[in-house]
C-alpha cells in the first residue's frame, strides 16, 4: 500500500544548517555584467576601487567666504572680496594674502586658501570689502581623499547593492558592474490531492498554497524561479520534472511527497545524490524536510503541509539562498521572551509561527493563530520564528526563546 | 549675491513625523484589479472575506486508519478494512461500526468516522483484517472551517500582501485582487555642480549621487519613479520640472537647494502650499529638510549632503511613502547601546549612521564610516541610524540611545 523508506537519521537545526553553509559555501554562481541602475541588492562578483580621490577638490562644508589663515589676527579683519564661487564653479587663480573669495556650500576652495569663515560671522562693509569678525575652530574645508582615497575599496566583492552602494558608485561615474546571475529556480508542487487555479472544490481536493508561498519567499530572496510545475502523485511524473529542471536551475524544489507513506523518489535520489545533506530533522513541523547536493543542484524537499514548508523554507532554504549569494541570512537570531504560557509539549524541538514586538531594548515574541501544521491562517501574519524546546514540560510565560524575526515582513 | 529666505522655526524629530502622520493618513491612493500573482508586497484596498469554510472537507491528519470512535474499546479491536484514500480521493459512503479505512495524511475522512488512529499503532493480520492496539488521545481530524469560517477576513483591507498572503488567496483559488496602485514619484536633483554621467571631472563639480540613492530608496519601499530629472541651481528650471512632475506624482522629492543661501524657490512654494509641514528640523544632519503639501501631492525638500539626504529619506520619506500605502514605517524603532564614546556634541540632536549587532536580546550600536553630513562612504555600510542627544556633554560608551533599524540592509 505504500513504500517504507529507509529509516532516517534526524540532526538538529544546527547540524542541518552547518551542513548546509559547509556545502553551499562551496558551490558559485555565474556572473554577469549589469548597469548599476539594475544593481540593487543584487551581489557585486568583484571588488570595485577608487580610480580616483573622493572629493576630487578641496570643498568648503559652509557658505562663507574662503581666505589664508595667516590673515586671521587682530581682529576684526578687513579683506578684499575678489570674487564668487558658486556651487560648480572653478577659480582660476591662487588666493593671496588680503583676500577672501565669497564660496558656497560645496563649493571649490581656490588654491592658497586654508579657511573658510562662516557668512554668520563677517559683514561687507562696502560692494568688495568684507570684516571678519572671528574664525571658527575648524578649517571647514573637506580635504581631497577624505572619502575615499585612489585604490580604497569602495564595495567589496560578495556585497549586496543597496541603494547607498548605488550612490557610491554613482559618485564615481561607475555604470557597469560586475554581479552574480540570479539564482535560478525549479518548483515541483507534488500531490494527487491539488486542484488547478480555477477547479471546482470536491472532497479531498484542496487548492495548491505552498507553490505560491514557495515562489513568491524565493522572489523574495533574489532568486529567479524558471520552472513551476505541479503534478500528481506519480514516480515517473517527478522523475521527469526533476529531468526537465536539471538543465537550468541552480536549485531545485519539491513540495509534498517526503513524509512516511509517500512514495520515495526523493529519498531514492538523496540515497544516491553527491552529498546527502539531511533527510530527517529533530524538528516540528517538518521533520522529514530533505536536502541534498549533485552535481551542483541543491535540492530540497520541503513537507506539503503549509506551516512546515513556511518554517523549511524560513530555516533552510532562505539560508542556503543567501549562502548561494554570499550572504548571510537576512533572518535575525536572537533571543525572545514569550508572552503567555505555551502548553503543548513535543520530543522534537517545536517551531512556532508568531510576532514580534521591539519594545525599547525588548524583544516580546508571541504567537499569531494557529499552531497545527497544515493550518496556513498565520503565514500572512507570522513575522518570527521561534523555538519551543523539547522536552515534557511546559513553557511558561517569560521564558526567553531561540527566535528568528522574519524579513520583509 | 543671494536671497534670504525667512526666519524658519525649527521643530523635533517628533513633532515633524507627527504632522506627517496627520496629514498623510488623509490622502488616498487611487487602486486598480491586478493577479494575486503579481501581489508580492502590494497593498490590498478591500477585505478579502473566505467564501466558503477551510477546510472544506474533514482532514485526516496523519497517516493512519479512520474509523469509528465507537468501536474503540476493549484493545485490541480487530476491524474490516473495506478501501483506501490515498490524497486527493473522495469515499462515496459512510463508514459503520467495524470498518476502517487506510487513510493518508490529509485525506478525505469518510462521514461515519469520527477517529484517525496513527498507523504505528496498528497491525494488518491479513489482507483486509486491522488489529488496532490503543487509540491516541486526539482524534486526529481537521474540523471542516477549523481554519476559516465562511465570511472570515482572510485579509483585511490595508494589509500589506506577502508570501503568506498569496498562499493564503491560492487557497481558496482567488486570482485577482484590489490593490492601491503604486505611489508615484518624481525626483528633482538640483545644483550647478552635478555632472551628467560620463562627463569629465573638473574642479567644482560633482557626480549626482543623491539621484540614484532616492530612486533606489523609492523603489525599495514600493514606489514607481516616474520622473527623474538633474538640473542645475536655476529657479525656472526648478519650476518647470515641479510643473512637469505635478500632474503624474503623488509625492515629489527635491534635492539640493534647500540651504540658506541657495535660492528659495522651495520654501515659496512650501509658503502658498495648503499645508506646511516643517521647513526646518532641530536635526543634524539635514536641519533644512522641508515637507508640504499641496494640492494632494506631497512634497519633500531634501539636502543635498549625502548623509543628510540619506537621514532625511529614512526618517521621513520612507515614513510618508510607508503611510500613504497605509503601512507603518518599516524601521524598527528600538533602544540600542553605543559601543563607544561619541565625543561630539551638538544644539541639535545628532543622528548618526551606523551598524547594529543583535546578540541574545541585547542590540549593539556603533559607528560606520564618517558621520560628516557630505560624506558617503557609509551609506551602503549603515543598517541603523541613531540619535546623539543633543547638548554639551559627550555621549559615554554604554549609553542608551534611541535607534532605528533600516529596512532591506
Amino acid at each position: 500500500m505504500y513504500t517504507p523508506v529507509d529509516k532516517r537519521n534526524a540532526i538538529s537545526i544546527d547540524a542541518a544548517r552547518k551542513l548546509i553553509v559547509e556545502n553551499v559555501s562551496k558551490l558559485t554562481l555565474d556572473t554577469e555584467e549589469i548597469n548599476v541602475s539594475d544593481a540593487s541588492h543584487r551581489i557585486i562578483a568583484e571588488d570595485v576601487l577608487a580610480s580616483h580621490d573622493l572629493p576630487t577638490f578641496r570643498r568648503s562644508g559652509y557658505d562663507g567666504y574662503a581666505m589664508l589663515e595667516e590673515d586671521l589676527h587682530d581682529f576684526p579683519v578687513t579683506l578684499k572680496v575678489v570674487g564668487n564661487i558658486p556651487a560648480g564653479a572653478n577659480f582660476d587663480r591662487p588666493l593671496v594674502s588680503g583676500e577672501a573669495v565669497r564660496i558656497m556650500t560645496g563649493g571649490y576652495v581656490p588654491d592658497g586658501a586654508d579657511v573658510v569663515v562662516m557668512l554668520e560671522t563677517t559683514k561687507m562693509l562696502d560692494d568688495d570689502t568684507l570684516e571678519v569678525s572671528e574664525r571658527q575652530k575648524r578649517d571647514n574645508i573637506t580635504q581631497i581623499g577624505s572619502f575615499f582615497k585612489q585604490g580604497d575599496t569602495l564595495l567589496a566583492k560578495d556585497t549586496e547593492i543597496n541603494p547607498g552602494g548605488m550612490s557610491l558608485l554613482a559618485s564615481f561615474d561607475i555604470q557597469k558592474i560586475k554581479v552574480y546571475k540570479k539564482p535560478t529556480i525549479g518548483i515541483i508542487t507534488t500531490g494527487s490531492e491539488l486542484l488547478q487555479p480555477g477547479d471546482e472544490i470536491v472532497n479531498g481536493k484542496i487548492f495548491n498554497s505552498n507553490g505560491p508561498l514557495i515562489k513568491g519567499l524565493c522572489e523574495e530572496n533574489g532568486a529567479e524561479v524558471v520552472g513551476y510545475t505541479q503534478i500528481k502523485d506519480d514516480p515517473q511524473l517527478l522523475k521527469d520534472a526533476i529531468k526537465d529542471l536539471q538543465g537550468k536551475c541552480d536549485v531545485i524544489i519539491t513540495d509534498g511527497g517526503v513524509s512516511v507513506g509517500d512514495y520515495d523518489i526523493i529519498a531514492d535520489l538523496a540515497k544516491a545524490s553527491d552529498k546527502l545533506l539531511f533527510n530527517k530533522l529533530e524538528m516540528r513541523p517538518g521533520s522529514v524536510t530533505t536536502s541534498f547536493i549533485d552535481k551542483g543542484i541543491i535540492y530540497f524537499g520541503l513537507s506539503g503541509n503549509p506551516g512546515a514548508c513556511f518554517t523549511g523554507f524560513y530555516l533552510y532554504v532562505e539560508y542556503a539562498l543567501r549562502l548561494l549569494q554570499k550572504q548571510q541570512s537576512r533572518l535575525l537570531e536572537c533571543q525572545g521572551t514569550l508572552n503567555e504560557e505555551y502548553k503543548k509539549t513535543n520530543m522534537y524541538d517545536r517551531i512556532l509561527r508568531g510576532k514580534f514586538k521591539i519594545d525599547a531594548d525588548h524583544i516580546e515574541i508571541g504567537r499569531v493563530g494557529g499552531d497545527a501544521s497544515d493550518n496556513l491562517n498565520n503565514l500572512q501574519l507570522a513575522t518570527a520564528l521561534f523555538e519551543i524546546p523539547r522536552g515534557d514540560s511546559i513553557t511558561p510565560k517569560g521564558s526567553v526563546l531561540r527566535t528568528w524575526l522574519l524579513p520583509f515582513k
